[in-house]
């Protein structure tokens, strides 16, 4: 440490939020160069690689290949795919001297698919799992708690390429054993959650999720075993009631009515024999959306349990790839059918907008709605009666206490972060670009495709976010920069020898060690030594004289005194047990 | 080979002129996918982790340490030494969603300097080597050769911190050791030369050329062990002569020369009572020049001795980091005094143009050169005695037969790829962001630099290109990106499971194997082996039921059989030897 390009901090910088920030900024492993940008300094360096060495370990293990593309790519893949544009501002474009597009890649789907129609060609070459680990960029729009989001940053990648949907769910399945390895080994307590495909369009999907309180990812879980994305909880629908039983559709005056809350406190003081709750009324909320590439917005209403919000990342999920927006003031104007406060499902029907509502708005349920006219709502309008939706959409806010989707408990949510992705991707790209295996009977097979991903500088974050405490980093041995942190404890030579001879002795036995040579006090070795975080302290100081050395485990605290004699035999055990 | 993603090419790729870059394509190392932007194939990708492993073992060994900066990279630091501005077109510059400025880093100086500024304050700190390696990018002009010069590029760049300028020169000489370790590992054949430092400004510099007629780097070399870039040629001067002894100038009407050619065939004609050569004539070539940032051209005159052409490189070399250009027709228009094909230091110094000139022209010697007037040229103008150049300039052309600089034989072009260069850079980075450590007497001293960087990606190609035969490439076994290639040669199942366990047996004892266990008929599978360069190649064919296998030199063609028993104690011997 005498010479290690290491300097810690005792503060906090000023940005940092999350635990994982503070601790990684403050012991030395990471430095901001620009928002959402970070250079690597020694220790931090050597965390990453360990990481991805233990990731392309079990890539490998389940026959993956690794190569490796370009970070630079040109726009015409891209283009065929449409992600050109539908990326949005995410990606980051540039332009070469010849004034050629080109883009920093965000993930390779597309040269994936072109290397292998560039490869193979037979049935006889499939199937086929290829990788890369290799530096991505994405403009965040807000790029925040260090490496944890950044805008370049170290992913593997892996892509299958099948000819079957039995294949397809065969590689998905090697995947997902390889990341609970990946994972296991690295000592994460994570979620496998459902997921939806997002922007990418496609089937079967699951996310691994670290379990953490500063996560940006919320998630639900029941007692069962149920994990899912919010983005994929799917509503149970009650079953669907007759519509005959029920009495008539009535528009009444409802003044001053324009909210959820007037609308009930006005309906229970209107005499009308029963009381309503908010759960009793239709909340339509107006929307736009334009498909990429086009220029036009087109309408449509979502109606919703008058108790619950609209979930607007539940929505665009469900809507993806498509832009959401809600309604402005000048749309309102131009569509005068639309009597804001009072938009009911006639005068949607009318002028031809399309209407989804959510799952529980079943056939024969009767709702307290808007009746397309100022101060007027409509009583006992009845699904499949009176109106009749164009589909439903997953839109309304899950919330604690709802009915698990697999009907075994209930739900509560939980925050998360996104360490890994596993998707059955399908034909989409290898339909982009025509990527067909001639078969054994000379006619074509599209390839099918599976996507899969891991977070690899990220995880360095969270690992720090779940290990740590007050006084710093606590790393799993399978990724420590370190295996022994050897403090000299003390500034006559005798101790400084002894030292180092231990830590020379501990390198000829195989363990990498940290050895702090500096010219410090004792207490601010050990205190940089609990915050830099090697799992093994190894305290070399007065009981030297009597033999004795100290070992301190930094997890749990504890420590122990030991023979000098031995001393490497036993630190060999403690560090490969 | 049956599951490996590999498919061998016949043919040469169309855009594709040096040997390396054509095998390296067709035996499936490498896949362009843009200008100067390749894809690494699983093979491509082994070679070049291991030359990255070599480098970064003796990069540890002179106990620098590595760190990783990224490639995308805020304005401002290269704002501050003008860089953004001074690397023209070959900077990739891009926008982010916000609009901020970013490049992808084409070299690192700024960051190193920032980062050590950030982590270090006390002499006791220094001094320090930094490295990493890492993609580059450079928008090249021409991009070319494949990944000989690419336009993203692996590289390992380093930079030393020292307090003094002698503590450079350590830093410089462990850097130069290290480099010939590293190049000799790779059993390159190379020279080192010394540089011009180009657009980086500094002092001591070397440049290591990987022997190549293909090259783009044109060295001289003399018997006596000098070698030098041709930018870096410095012309030995003769001694100065009297000026009293010569005759006096005199202007002759020499009607259409305009040319040395017909100058001199005319003054040979003359009856001027000697003979003249080209060497005897001083001819000013007009430029222009443009500082960095500048808006203004500003001329400027060279003079050579006749028999010599202006060399574009070393005359830019000579005045970098300015911009260099040729006088075009409207230059002469307006600056009237140039009077084309008669232009002399008369009007030159008359109309305070600076006028430099080679070092062969030296005080006494006498010139025939332009008068400044249509038609005319002047004899026996002396130097320091006629006229007074501002300077002298490295601008003139060098070629085979030239004294060399060390005073000792003659100097011999040859052609050479860079592959490392080492530079003492001195205080230019320092000085621009004031990176000072507190000396012992707590007096700040401002830190020097060197930077040093070696082309790993590019090491790939420049290693094909020294070994390779017409039958494909031949891997030093230091980079093979397999140990032994085993080739199973006959479709019976006891040659096929012969194989299979002599490749596990060769794997159990630590090496690594390509096993061709394809159905294609042998001749195919021989074809590949020798296209894919693995040095040992084994057969295992027919002779399996005696008991013996072939075992074949790639690299001198000479095989053997030898027995199966035996035989991975054998190839262990060939491989370690």
């Amino acid at each position: 440490m005498s010479s290690l390009f290491l300097r810690t901090l005792r503060e906090d910088p000023a940005d940092a939020e999350v635990p994982s920030h503070k601790l990684l900024v403050r012991a030395g492993y990471v430095r901001r160069v620009a928002p959402g940008v970070y250079s690597w300094l020694p220790l931090g360096l050597r965390v990453l690689r360990r990481i991805e060495e233990i990731v392309r370990e079990e890539m490998d293990a389940i026959g993956a290949q690794e190569i490796q593309f370009p970070a630079l790519l040109p726009r015409d893949p891209y283009e065929s795919t449409n992600r050109w544009t539908e990326y949005g501002p995410n990606l980051f474009r540039l332009k070469d001297r010849k004034g050629n597009d080109y883009l920093l890649g965000p993930t390779h789907e597309e040269l994936f698919t072109l290397a292998v129609k560039g490869e193979y060609s037979s049935y006889k070459d499939y199937p086929v799992i290829l990788y890369q680990i290799q530096n991505k960029y994405r403009d965040e729009e807000r790029p925040r708690a260090g490496i944890l989001r950044g805008r370049e940053f170290l992913m593997k990648d892996s892509y299958s390429f099948d000819l079957s949907d039995e294949g397809l769910s065969e590689s998905y399945a090697l995947h997902r054993k390889a990341y609970v390895k990946v994972f296991d080994r690295l000592s994460l307590r994570y979620v496998i959650v459902s997921a939806t495909s997002g922007a990418m369009g496609g089937s079967a999907s699951e996310e691994f999720l670290a379990e953490a309180e500063t996560g940006e990812d919320t998630y639900v879980r029941s007692e069962s075993g149920y994990a899912a994305n919010v983005e994929a909880v799917v509503t149970p629908a009650p079953p669907a009631q007759p519509v005959d039983d029920k009495p008539a559709a009535q528009v009444h005056h409802t003044p001053d009515t324009p909210t959820i809350e007037s609308l009930v406190a006005f309906l229970n003081g209107a005499g009308l024999g029963r009381e309503f709750t908010a759960a009793d009324t239709l909340k339509n909320v107006m929307v736009k959306l334009r498909q990429p590439g086009s220029d036009e917005w087109e309408l449509l209403g979502v109606g919703v349990p008058g108790d619950r919000e609209v979930d607007m990342k539940r929505l665009e999920a469900s809507l993806a790839p498509a832009e959401v927006a809600l309604l402005e003031d000048k749309d309102f104007a131009a569509s005068s059918f639309l009597v804001k406060g009072y938009i009911g499902p006639g005068a949607l029907a009318a002028n031809g907008v399309r209407y989804l509502v959510d799952p529980r708005i079943v056939t024969g349920t009767a709702w307290v709605t808007g009746a397309d006219k100022h101060d007027h709502h409509v009583v006992d309008l009845v699904v499949g009666r009176d109106f009749t939706p164009d589909g439903t959409i997953e839109a309304a806010e899950v919330r604690d206490g709802d009915p698990s989707p697999d009907g075994r408990g209930t739900l509560e949510s939980a925050r998360g972060i996104e360490i890994g992705h596993i998707f059955q991707l399908g034909r989409k790209y290898t339909n982009a670009f025509g990527l067909d295996a001639l078969g054994p009977d000379s006619k074509p097979v599209r390839i099918t495709m599976g996507s899969y991903g891991i977070g690899v500088s990220r995880l360095v974050a969270v690992i720090a976010e779940q290990s740590h405490d007050e006084s710093g980093l606590v790393w799993p041995r399978a990724v420590s920069p370190y295996d022994v942190h050897v403090v000299v404890a003390g500034k006559n030579e005798e101790i400084t020898a002894g030292g180092e001879k231990l830590a020379a002795e501990l390198e000829a036995a195989g363990l990498s060690v940290l050895l702090d040579d500096r010219k410090a006090s004792p207490g601010v070795k050990f205190a940089d030594a609990e915050l830099v975080g090697v799992p093994t302290i190894v305290v070399v100081g007065r009981g030297l004289a009597d033999g004795k050395i100290e070992v301190k485990d930094r997890r749990s605290g504890e420590r122990e005194e030991i023979a000098l004699d031995g001393a490497v035999a036993h630190l060999v055990g403690v560090v490969r047990s």
